[in-house]
């Protein structure tokens, strides 16, 4: 098993159900009760030189902005409100342009950070002896709905995924949107029972959403949406498409578990310009299965990133 | 000048007075305004092998203890009272006991997270190409008569130190209990006009304060109280205790400006077990000057850990 796995489950056991968590260790974000002051939603996320992002092929700018991004896609994914985020770097030593490379990684989050309303209003900067590494945290105020959980799908919802998946790497996981305002938007306005962000792609995090609320899953895989990308990647030979889209994982898109009678109103409505696409149900058999649009039945593939 | 300086001095003028930052960039913590939510104080500090502590020496616990106390350190350093954490890790890609060190790690921080009321609420797990590397967010509600601020400091205010200083690598640097319980009873009872935390060494630390306030200093250096751990290092050949206590940084005790006639009156209560000294006073003259116990004046010589 892979450590951050092992790990999690082991903080979540030991950890799980603190005072003052509204929210288990495991999910999206950890939601703090705060007393009566209304809730706080937090979330860290760590990049690394040649884990994340590569300072040869990337830019300081495209860096930091993925950096904030990735944090305010774990806030979207519990319907939170972003408010501010604080910043560590730890910049390689011996390198002469630290001071240009700090101050990219910083100007690259403030368009994002300005779009979607999240300060950057700390940080930490250190010279260590490995690669460049920032860890963010980005706070967030909890919808007066309740923060959207991974762990409440029930059998009979559909599953919902905006935008389209797949080929990420060929540039959206540098320049996505995360979906902070179409998550505001549905939680104004619908009930959603529960949600996560696609990060590892979508089969494994579905696979994780599924075994969070105990249940399984049932995928039309024939209609998931494959990104233009996916498409393109894929005829340069690889794995196809669809696999693409289950699989590649950085999509940064949401994925919602809805009620079966909600779910038509919500996709009538076609509220957010990304789109909103049904791929299959959650069911109380807690199989994860893949239906092709012939009928064919089998087991889902559970690909994805898996950390180490 | 250090890139770690050049670039807080870039970051505050470039985003210092952003709305929402009741604090500007620059001080020991980031408060957030919060809308009518009560404000939220926000720190983080990022712990580097090799450079905040030594894998081969340190214990898993003790490294990840000092994570927390540090940001604990910052918090108190506002008299903010902590209310949660999140913890990222980078671990070392190839070692074998990864998931052991990750766990203590954890564990390491558990008492003090309960004793100080600071629960580990989330965090992020990497494997990397770097060395150990540790980044804690605090969390804190600032105290409902306003954040201590570092650049409050006003002529003829007395300067107090808690505890006593130097030699902290002889050990208290790993195993200092952070102020946070003595800034919240100095805060209730007392008028403090401006605060931090000693991390970098005294004489660097007031000069840094000193500047933030338009000030300069007047220490009464033989009135330093010096820690046993400095005169034991001392004892070892190097600098002599007067200099450690100036300049060896890692105390984590708090720099106080006190009004001169508050300052009395909270010497006389003497209301902290560690005790409280006076070492002189901030100065109109904004130089930063020593006096001997004999009357003879000088400058203040300014030593000690500067970041690179």
């Amino acid at each position: 098993m892979a450590v951050e796995s092992e790990f999690l489950d082991w903080l979540a056991n030991r950890w799980g159900d603190r005072p003052g968590l509204e929210v288990p260790v495991g999910d999206d974000a950890a939601v703090l009760a705060m007393g009566g002051l209304g809730g706080l939603v937090v979330t860290v996320d760590m990049l690394i030189d040649g884990v994340h992002f590569r300072t040869g092929e990337h830019t300081p700018e495209q860096i930091g902005r993925k950096a904030l991004a990735v944090n305010l896609s774990d806030l979207a994914a519990m319907a939170a409100r972003p408010v501010g985020a604080v910043v560590a770097l730890s910049l390689p030593r011996g390198t002469s342009n630290n001071l240009a490379l700090a101050k990219g990684i910083i100007e690259g989050m403030n368009p994002l950070s300005l779009e979607l309303g999240c300060p950057i209003i700390g940080g930490d900067t250190n010279v260590g002896e490995g690669p460049l590494t920032i860890s963010v945290t980005a706070l967030g105020v909890p919808s007066p709905r309740g923060s959207w959980m991974r762990s409440r799908a029930r059998p009979g919802d559909r599953i919902l995924v905006t935008g389209t998946l797949g080929g990420s790497l060929a540039g959206h996981h540098l320049s996505f949107t995360p979906r902070v305002r179409e998550a505001l938007a549905l939680d104004e306005r619908y009930r959603i029972h529960a949600a996560m962000d696609i990060s590892d792609g979508l089969s494994l995090d579905l696979s994780r959403m599924a075994k969070a609320s105990g249940v399984g899953v049932l995928v039309d895989v024939d209609r998931v949406p494959w990104a233009s990308a996916a498409i393109e990647m894929a005829s340069g030979g690889g794995p196809g498409p669809l696999e693409r889209a289950l699989g590649d994982g950085e999509d940064f898109e949401l994925l919602l578990a809805v009620g079966s009678e909600e779910a038509p109103r919500l996709l009538a409505d076609n509220p957010l310009e990304c789109g909103l696409t049904d791929i299959g149900e959650f069911t109380a058999d807690t199989r994860l299965m893949a239906r092709r649009a012939n009928g064919e039945l089998g087991p889902l593939p559970i690909t994805g990133y898996l950390h180490n």
